[in-house]
């Protein structure tokens, strides 16, 4: 079967690899659609950071491995023990592996895992024809929701986790920097979590139009005092809280500066290096600033459900290669900022 | 009665100023002990900070003003309608103005009031032998805390404050950096919310040596990795919670280093400038920075009751000076680092 496989930074290559088989409690997944994440692009140009280059202390396995870990597919095989899938299942891979044991699995938050680790990066991915994943890290997909939307559920579910802990109020006003997928999927998540007052800051005429056509309000911090903006839309309450997909510094600074007493910024943002940031801001306010790492079980089924309910919106910012074209279509143009969302087809 | 009167930056005298009289709801103090601040401090070096030029919100007032906001003293006068205090009350001051219709305030945390002032900068204070304050504004002192400890109340609340929002588990290792006034009380705080391992990180032998002098363990970070001794401390399990009382980049950097998953470090100093913070250890970890100002009545309680108790140590941090001695021994001995923390007596 058709792969694409990650050997080493700037050496990932489609190739011909064996078809897994489903060991017990295991199906096999004919893939749909596979999105590429920017984790994998720090992968192509910068890695490894999250590929093992040891046995993973999880998986076993490390580099090489086929990418991929924002999926959808088909259930094609199932091992043995296997009960809560059946052959023809449309699915979507919560793609995380946890030990169970840390303090923060003990907690619930199998997401901050002290070994977490990844299918598609710790483990062999789905980006490829076919892949292996146990049963519990199946989501079955409602018939109202596409196979194309499954594959969104991974990255949709991330921004889903970090609204959640931005706590806005219904009533607030709540502040997006950054229009890029997380971006959008934050705008759909605080929508869906009943957040009626979604502002999206974002310098990129481009990425402003983009989300724009969705239904979104932007502002355009290149002509717009945006802390100033903010004062006098909620008559000096501040924003209810504030999140931060662009990782850079004029970002984090003016939404410190918009902040409500008391409320949150949340880092959503993979950031490459420290960033000047004003504590003070924070302190005069009793504010926070939370990170925010992945999701949990509970917001894929919340993403799900919303999808289901039509929320979601993949107009003008999502699109689907085929495998053969990942890296001049796929790494390429993402890295050049050519396209925001691209989905995989490993049978195309 | 004498007083010590800011009149503008670097400009502060030693004066006679006429005794106020309590107005109704009103009393009047004779101070017993008035702590200078890190906020006074700021205010003679770099001021007006705090202090208004223009009349306050509040209390209709401006510069000049009498300084002194951590202070006790006895009730000796009382105004029309006052019920709830008697001559020769022995009673410490939450010196804290709210407006009562704010957002926070109506939540609760009127240390966050957004018109918040301060008895002894928006209005005349405790560095004087009189004050005149609201009845509300008391809290009256067991007869086992000294009028000494009762100065102290102030700064050992803000301190309890900033402590309680760790969320420190009981069983987890908490880190101090700072021994500082508010570093002291941070380990005090923390002793007396049930955290037994507390270490404090504090680069000046003199300070490390004064707060050792009180039980605390503390780490020297010229010499100690202090993330990896956390981590081998706590068995990977990083800090349950850090405390930068310290304001440096260093220290930021130890604590968010430290940190164990999905805990927090709050900022409790005053940041001259912007600090380049590591975000994405928040992100990794999904942890966050709580920034924490003032108090509320609840914290002066606590403070008050744990000082009942035997529980706080003034020994070889607290000194008591003349009035007339402010600045060659107040201010000036502070600025340079050659004192800890120094109460003014208004009557020597």
């Amino acid at each position: 079967m058709r792969a694409v496989v990650w050997n080493a930074r700037e050496d990932v290559e489609v190739t011909d690899v064996p078809r897994p088989d489903p060991g017990p409690g295991q199906v096999l997944v004919q893939v749909a659609y596979n999105g590429i994440c920017g984790t994998d692009l720090h992968e192509y140009y910068g890695g490894p950071i999250f590929i093992p280059t040891e046995p993973h202390p999880l998986t076993g396995r490390c580099a090489p491995v086929v990418l991929g870990h924002e999926f959808s597919g088909t259930v094609v095989e199932v091992g043995r023990g296997v009960d809560a899938l059946a052959v023809g299942d449309r699915i979507t891979v919560e793609p995380t592996y946890w030990c169970g044991e840390c303090a923060p699995c003990r907690a619930g938050k199998t997401n901050i895992c002290t070994k977490v680790g990844f299918h598609g990066l710790s483990i062999d991915g789905g980006m490829a024809e076919y892949t292996v994943i146990d049963q519990g890290m199946a989501h079955r997909l409602p018939d109202s929701v596409s196979l194309q939307l499954g594959a969104l559920v991974e990255p949709m579910s991330v921004a889903y986790h970090a609204a959640r802990l931005g706590n806005v109020d219904g009533d607030g006003t709540a502040l997006v920097f950054g229009a890029g997928p997380i971006g959008i999927g934050l705008w759909h998540a605080l929508k869906g979590q009943g957040v009626e007052d979604v502002l999206v800051v974002e310098p990129s005429p481009v990425r402003r139009a983009s989300i724009e056509r969705l239904g979104a309000q932007t502002l355009d911090p290149t002509g717009v005092d945006v802390p100033g903006y903010v004062a006098e839309r909620t008559k000096g309450l501040g924003a209810a809280a504030a999140f931060d997909a662009a990782g850079v510094k004029p970002a984090v600074e003016a939404a410190l500066a918009s902040l409500g007493p008391s409320k949150t910024m949340v880092s959503v943002a993979i950031y490459e290096r420290p960033i000047e940031t004003s504590l003070i801001q924070l302190v005069l306010r009793e504010a926070r600033i939370q990170g925010t790492l992945c999701y949990t079980s509970s917001d894929y089924r919340a993403v799900i459900d919303l999808m289901a309910g039509g929320h979601y919106d993949t107009t003008g910012w999502v699109e689907s290669i085929a495998i053969g074209d990942i890296l001049a279509e796929g790494f390429e143009a993402l890295h050049e900022g050519r396209k925001m969302k691209v989905l995989v087809d490993p049978s195309a």
